[in-house]
């Protein structure tokens, strides 16, 4: 298991009328959390798509818990809990911390298959990656 | 049960580089379709929201099957497949027509609680959005 | 001179906290605009861009006079003043009719290039476009 | 004159499919460096905005230069060149440093009114906001 964490800021066009960060913004908190995950593994998004990998979404969840205000500094926690094989799972947590405490606002996770830019077929983890992945286990 | 289509087109700032449209875009799509699906029923969410009721999203989820690509016009399906009580699921689909027959591009639900403004806490569905739904039901 | 009237509505993800839509939203609202009104004069932009063109924004300008709601029904209005050279100038006013009466929320502009796609080098305005406009002025 | 330079990443969000950062996206790094200016000054926004004063647009402008690509780093460089009367100007760089000179992609500014919440109604720059920027002049 594989675990990061990036801090964030609850930005003013994050918001809504509600007040409170729209829900569609969590993905892209999501995916802030996930970039750096990958970078941190030695594995950023833009080297594999230049070796000729794409990682579309397969699919995504997110269970709303607390809302983050505007101006908020959160903590969103990406975690890779198995090898992937055909797939990779990425789980996430955004996270207010308030007093030292921990509150979980939202979780999440979404699955991305591995594509090859040329043919445009699904194909397994390449090895790259999972070498890279098995040094940081 | 009741189901509204409406209709809707991929514009160039929902697309990124990949060429498709954004993983995030859907979840807009889905507002969209919301939205309109409740005006619909007679019960706009603005006026929800001016008798005293606000519908947070508690959870969401979206299953990515194909692309949709810039301008396309897409068909977004909102389905309510039972009457609410503390919350409210709404099932998605994004289809793509194609020579009369319908590609989904995505599918994927949302629910969402009843909070009262005044109060801030939850509250079961209010009557009067109970019997807008029966009479159509 | 051409000008094109759309209609678009206000979405609860174009709030923000203070309860009037994005500054940033109305930009989008331009490119809804531009994009119908291309489509009208039978220029539509993904046309141009499978004839190998492409129209980056060059610049652009907004001036906020009005707040726009939630669920507002907005009219864009969008006009070509002068027949194109080197750039094409579109020029925006996101209206709110009132009893009849139009209120101006915002009005805008932005110019755009023409570039080739082969060569990435800016262009200026294909003769199929030029004629395409010449009909209809 | 008083001037602050924040770094900030470009997304997969941000492109679109020409492959590059989408123009409205530009207008979001305005409101990021005009955040962390205004902080770095003292003044941050929701400071501002708890002391019941709103800060809406009235204008603003941008100009494309130069491409900005997914992952980028980029500098916001936020500039205040007057003291604020009624409204207050910011004037933006968006720069890619390369082998240490500053590209400039894409330069603009905005101004903002202030507007007592309490009565909706413009007022003149606070005097506190008057003090706080004097001292760093």
């Amino acid at each position: 298991m594989f675990s990061f964490d990036i801090t964030t800021r609850v930005e003013y066009v994050d918001t809504d009328k509600m007040g409170v960060m729209h829900n569609s913004r969590y993905f892209l908190f999501f995916e802030r959390g996930r970039t750096e995950t990958m970078r941190q593994l030695g594995i950023g998004y833009k080297s594999v798509e230049d070796k000729g990998i794409m990682m579309p979404l397969v699919e995504q969840f997110a269970r709303y818990i607390s809302s983050a205000h505007y101006d908020d500094v959160l903590m969103v926690r990406t975690c890779i809990k198995e090898l992937p094989k055909a797939k990779i799972r990425f789980d996430y947590q955004v996270i207010r911390q308030d007093n030292g405490k921990e509150i979980i606002l939202c979780e999440g996770y979404n699955t991305l298959a591995f594509v090859c830019t040329d043919t445009n077929k699904p194909v397994r983890c390449p090895q790259w990656i999972l070498e890279k992945l098995a040094a940081h286990w």
